[in-house]
C-alpha cells in the first residue's frame, strides 16, 4: 500500500500535537498500519506566524480548498474549531471521499448526526474520539468495549477548566474570580471562559456521550445546563462539612425507556471515585446493567493527549482503508428520542437560604417542602451572620424536578426568605 | 445475513453470564450486528446438574467435538478454563474455521502467541478482552484507544481476590488468614487460593497486558512474582504511618529499549488514584509518552461483568464477519524481547527488620546500605518489642535490584539481624 496522505485543517495547540505525534511515532504507526503516514498540507490563518514546532513551510496553506479538494489527500483532520464554516469544509471533504477525524465537540454536538450520515453515504469514516475527554478513549469504550451491555447511567467530569477551578477553590479556599484569573494565567482557562464556566462545553460532550451510550440521538438543547459561576466559598465549605465534594458533573440517565441529561454543579460523596478526580483531569463513570460500574480517567485536554486520540482515530481509519471497510462501522441510533419531563426527573438537592431571623420562619419553610411532598435528609440552621438574617442549608431526599422547582418558586415568594443563595444537585449519600 | 450460531465451552459462572446477556440483550445485539445471535450448543461436565439459569437442556452436551466440529457453529466461546486440553479444543476449533472468544488468561499467557498465529492463518478472530480485568475494556483501550502512543508504563491492580483481602486487612486491622477465610466464605477466594494469593493470576494478566502495551512478546516466566501471603498487620500499620497503601501491584516498564515486568506487594502513596481502588475492584493505570496518565477502572471478575467483555468481543467478531475481515485485525509484536537485568531495574524498597538491641547495630546496617550505594528516604527505629530485640523500618531511595538483593543477603548474614520480617517495593513518594 502506498503511503497515507493527511491534510490538517488547523495548526493550533492540538494540530501541532498531531504533527508531533505523526513525526515522533512514525515507526509505531507504520508497524500498525503497514505504510507511512504523511502530513501533506496544513491549513493555517497566517503563513508567517512563528510556531513552536518544526514544520516545512511549503506544507502550509491558507486555502482550505487545497486540502479538501486535493485528490491525493486520504484523510482530513479537522482541528480548526468553529462550527458553520467548518461544517461546510467537512461536508465538502466527505463529498470528495475523504475520511474525517475531528476533535470538534461543538460541531459533533450540533451536526454529528448529519455529518455521520453523509460520511456513511460516501463510504467515509468520521471519527471523533478526541471531541470528548481528550486523551481518554471513552467513545471506543462505550461503542466497542461495552457493546454488549445496556448503559443505564453516565456521569462525567468532562470539562478540565471548571474542574481545575473547583479543585483550587476547594483546596485553597479561594474565591471563584481569583481562581479563574489563576486558571487563565496558567492557560487552563480562555480569555473568554464563558463556554467552559457556563457549562456549555460540558453539555456538548454529554450530548455526544449520551447519544452513543444510550443509542438515542440527544441534542444539545436536550441537556439541562447550569454553570459554576455562582459557586461560592460558603457552598464549598458546607459541602465539605456534609461530606461532599462539589463537581461540575454531567449526568445522563436511561431508565429503559426515557432519558434525562444534565450538566450541573453537583455534590458528590467524598468517597466516590469521581470525587478524587482533581485539577484539569477528566473522568467518565459508566454504569452498565451487566458490567456494573466502570470508570475511564485521564487528561481531558492538552496538545499531546488530545492529539493521541486524533492519531489513534487516524490509525483506525487507515486500518479500515486496508481492510476496505470505511464508512461501514458506524451505528445509527437504535431508539427514537424519548426525554423525561420535569415530573419524572428525580434528584436530591442542596439548598442554601438566607432567611429573616424571626420566630416561625423554619416552620414556614418546612411546610412548603412537606406540601410538595419533599422531605429533608439533612438540615443545618446556622448562627446569624448578619443582623436579622440567618442561614439555612438543606439537603433534600429525592424529589422530582417539578416539585423542587415549585418549592423554589414558593420560597422566592415567601417574605421570610431574604435570598436563595444557592441550589445544586446532590448525587448519592455522604457517610457523614 | 443468517443468524450467528455460538458454541459455548463451559457453563460455569461466566458461561451462565454469557447465556444471560445473549438472551437479555438480544435487541441491542441485533441492532448492532444486524442479525440474531443464538447459543446453539454448550459443553458441560454433567448434564443433570441443577443450574440457576434457564437453558434448554437439548443445548447441553458433554462432547466438545459436537461444538468444535459442528459446521454450523460460527463462534466458539471458551469459558471452561484449564490449559492443555483446552488449548487442544481451541486449536481444533480454529482449524475448523471457528472464531474464538476466550476469558482464559492462563491459556493466553502461556499460548497466546501460538493461538493468535493459528487464528490469523485460518482467517479467524481470536479475542480475549475478558482475560484481563473482567469487565474493564482495557485491551481495546491499549490496542485501539492508545494506538498512536508509546506506552512507557503500566500499573495494574488486576486480581480482585488479593485486592479484597488487602482492603479488608487494612480497613479492619485483621490478619491475613482471617480475611482469606472471609473472602472464601463470600466467594471472592477459591478453596485453593494459591494462584491468586501467590500472584500467579496477576502475573498472567501482566504478561498479556505488557505484550499488548509494549508490542513485545512477554512470557509468564519473564514476570517477577511475589505474593501477599507474607503480609502482616504490622506491615500495613507501618505503611499507613508512612502515608502509603499496600496493593498487590503489577508493574511493567518500557524505557524505550528494555522492559521489566513484576507483580509484587507494593506501597503506593495514599493519594495515588490506584490507592483508592478497593475490595474486589480492578484498575489499570497506563502511562503514555503523549497521553500522560490514564486509568481504566471497574469490576475485575464476576459472572456478568466478565460476560459483558466476552459478548462485546463476540459483537466484534460478528461485525468483522459482516465486513469480511476476520483474522486480519491482530497485530504481531513490533519488538523482539529485550528484558532488563537486575542491575537495570530500579525501585524504592520498604524493609522491616528485627535486630538485636545492642549498641552499634544501626551503624552496621547503615554501612551495608552505603557500601552498596543505597541511601534511605526514611528510617524508623521502634521501641523494643521483645526482650533484646528491636524493630527497624526502612524506606530506601531508588536502588537497583542487584544492589538491593546484595544488601538483603548481607543483612541475612549479619549476626545482629535476627530476622528480615518483610521486604516490598515502593512506588512514588508519600507526602507524609
Amino acid at each position: 500500500m502506498k503511503g497515507i496522505s493527511v491534510g490538517l485543517l488547523g495548526l493550533g495547540t492540538v494540530g501541532s500535537g498531531v504533527v508531533r505525534i505523526i513525526d515522533n511515532h512514525q515507526d509505531t504507526l507504520m508497524h500498525q498500519v503497514g505504510c507511512p503516514i504523511m502530513v501533506k498540507k496544513v491549513l493555517v490563518q497566517d503563513l508567517s506566524k512563528v510556531r513552536d514546532i518544526k514544520i516545512d513551510s511549503s506544507l502550509l496553506t491558507t486555502s482550505a480548498a487545497e486540502i479538501i479538494s486535493d485528490p491525493e489527500i486520504d484523510v482530513v483532520i479537522e482541528v480548526m474549531g468553529g462550527v458553520e464554516s467548518t461544517k461546510g469544509y467537512v461536508l465538502e471533504a466527505i463529498r470528495n471521499k475523504k475520511h474525517i477525524v475531528t476533535a470538534n465537540k461543538d460541531l459533533m454536538a450540533l451536526y454529528g448526526s448529519e455529518l455521520l450520515t453523509a460520511a456513511s453515504e460516501n463510504g467515509c469514516d468520521l471519527f471523533y474520539e478526541a471531541s470528548v475527554a481528550g486523551g481518554i478513549p471513552i467513545l471506543r469504550g462505550l461503542v466497542d468495549g461495552l457493546a454488549s451491555d445496556r448503559i443505564t447511567k453516565l456521569m462525567g467530569i468532562v470539562n478540565g477548566t471548571t474542574n481545575f477551578i473547583l479543585t483550587k477553590m476547594d483546596q485553597e479556599g479561594l474565591a471563584y474570580e481569583k481562581v479563574l484569573k489563576m486558571a487563565q494565567d496558567l492557560g487552563f482557562a480562555e480569555a473568554n471562559p464563558a463556554a467552559d464556566v457556563e457549562g456549555l462545553d460540558a453539555a456538548r460532550k454529554m450530548a455526544i456521550l449520551s447519544t452513543l451510550g444510550f443509542s438515542m440521538k440527544i441534542d444539545l438543547e436536550d441537556v439541562k445546563v447550569q454553570g459554576i459561576t455562582g459557586i461560592t466559598e460558603e457552598d464549598l465549605h458546607y459541602a465539605k462539612q456534609l461530606g461532599y465534594k462539589m463537581k461540575l458533573l454531567g449526568t445522563a440517565q436511561h431508565d429503559g425507556e426515557k432519558v434525562e441529561v444534565s450538566v450541573q454543579p453537583t455534590l458528590l460523596p467524598e468517597t466516590h471515585p469521581l470525587a478524587s478526580v482533581h485539577n484539569e483531569y477528566n473522568a467518565v463513570y459508566v454504569y452498565g446493567e451487566a458490567v456494573g460500574e466502570t470508570m475511564f480517567y485521564g487528561p481531558g485536554a492538552g496538545s499531546l493527549p488530545t492529539a493521541t486520540a486524533i492519531v489513534s482515530d487516524l490509525v483506525g481509519v487507515v486500518k479500515n482503508m486496508r481492510l476496505g471497510v470505511n464508512g461501514r462501522t458506524a451505528i445509527t441510533p437504535q431508539f427514537g428520542k424519548n426525554l423525561k419531563g420535569p415530573e419524572e426527573m428525580y434528584s436530591k438537592y442542596f439548598l442554601r437560604l438566607h432567611v429573616k431571623d424571626e420566630i416561625g420562619v423554619l416552620a414556614e419553610i418546612t411546610s412548603i417542602f412537606s406540601e410538595n411532598g419533599v422531605s429533608f435528609e439533612k438540615i443545618l440552621q446556622l448562627p446569624v451572620r448578619k443582623k436579622e438574617s440567618s442561614e439555612i442549608v438543606i439537603v433534600t431526599h429525592k424529589a422530582s424536578l417539578k416539585n423542587y422547582e415549585d418549592i423554589l418558586q414558593m420560597l422566592e415568594e415567601l417574605s421570610a426568605v431574604n435570598e436563595i443563595k444557592s441550589s445544586y444537585k446532590v448525587e448519592g449519600s455522604a457517610g457523614a
